[in-house]
């Protein structure tokens, strides 16, 4: 105990990392990750955190949830003020989130906070699931000789709308991956169909590189009745592309034979 | 001994994991991935893998370079045949690739090469220095209110020409996240400003993740003469987007001043 009080005086400098957790599997988080949420005096983890991730803290390590759960929910500005409330009166504060922290995950804002307060501030990157889940599928987001990219979307923008990239990517060879799109199947679908892609393969894939992952494959234009029959939701990404069918060949062949009949 | 032997003749099947080893940094790679390569009999590696990653393999373990060295480079039709014979030989052969295996990382050919030959394969998702490399430079991809999505291509063509990607890119908000584009600056910036994007921002991020990482912002118009002032180049990435002045704003305001000057 005298050693660890001696260790607190000469380190007392609140500090913040920002921390990806990765996209489901609780084994695909980083050595890096597991470093810091074992030296951490504090974890503020959300909803899509596997819980057996706080395994890694040490024993006096405070866990606090900081999701959305039924009945409650924490605000961002809640959260960044008990992010720098905890780093001034423990030490070191782990601000765990699912997939990567700067790819939708609002990482920016906490640090930014954070540093405003004077605390030190780290980004330690997650796998996301915008290709992770796609991968787990097998469908790889790009194949050569195929296409040269691939776009990352929100499906829906802050005021509800359906995002306009889409409109673009669709112009363009790129798989195109849809976060936050499953409300948003059947326009998605009319789009793609408006831009003479209705054929194109797609898929969506629910609780990517979990045990309970699910897949369903179709055509672009045939997305939502998909998704009903094969009763895909949420946690899921859309994939829409080319590649899925080279990833799917046969699964893909038999598909369009039903398409035509 | 004699388990050993036992062990190898109850599991004869041979198989493939393509892992992704992650951007650099060698404390970013999974928990998922170290396990496959302590458990492999041998261990297929690229030029950019930290060779220090090689050191969770077993003690019987092959371990074979085959990515490109001066005077010597291996074929992908080469290292797909590599793969089946040593897992014919030895049983789990473990690919080990930087990055993530299915983000312009070839990872499919191998699979369906492995496949056709009855190998068993898994995909391990890594980190992809796409955004990790931004991220460690403090670059966020997304930024709420700012952008919606971020687009990430190969700047060279298989023709070695610049992808048209760009061209819609550069018509929306995303975030342009260009690999293998350093020799294309010039190009890139021309392009930006056909766009009337020549004053957006923009940054060059250089061994990402890892110690020597080193890192340029400028407007998109400069993006060559920053490169050629910093002394950039490979392997790097490019970021075109609002996301680097926001995360960079002091940086950005010093940099805008002096492209008024």
């Amino acid at each position: 105990m005298k050693n660890l009080t001696h260790f607190r005086k000469l380190e007392p400098q609140p500090r913040l990392s920002v921390v990806g957790a990765g996209p489901g599997d609780p084994e695909l988080i980083t050595l890096k990750a597991i470093k810091a949420i074992a030296s951490a005096q504090a974890v503020l983890y959300d909803a899509l955190v596997d819980t057996s991730l706080l395994e890694h803290c040490s024993a006096h390590c405070e866990k606090i949830f900081v999701g959305k759960k039924p009945g409650e929910s924490h605000s961002q500005s809640a959260i960044n003020a008990l992010i720098v409330e905890k780093a001034y009166a423990l030490g070191h504060v782990v601000r765990l989130k699912g997939g990567d922290p700067f790819v939708f995950g609002r990482g920016q804002e906490e640090i930014e906070y954070a540093k405003a307060f004077g605390l030190l501030t780290n980004y330690i990157p997650g796998i996301s699931s915008s290709y992770a889940a796609a991968g787990s599928a097998d469908i790889p987001l790009t194949v050569r000789g195929v296409n040269e990219s691939f776009w990352v979307m929100t499906g829906t923008k802050t005021d509800g709308s359906l995002t306009e990239d889409l409109n673009l990517g669709l112009q363009s060879t790129a798989t195109l991956v849809i976060l936050m799109g499953m409300n948003k199947l059947g326009e998605i679908a009319q789009l793609c169909q408006t831009y003479g892609k209705g054929d194109i393969s797609a898929a969506i894939i629910q609780n990517g590189t979990m045990a309970n992952q699910r897949i369903g494959i179709s055509t672009a234009a045939d997305l939502e009745n998909m998704a009903k029959k094969e009763e895909l939701c949420n946690p899921a990404i859309i994939v829409i592309g080319e590649v899925v069918s080279h990833a799917k060949p046969e699964l893909w062949k038999k598909i369009l034979k039903q398409a035509l009949l």
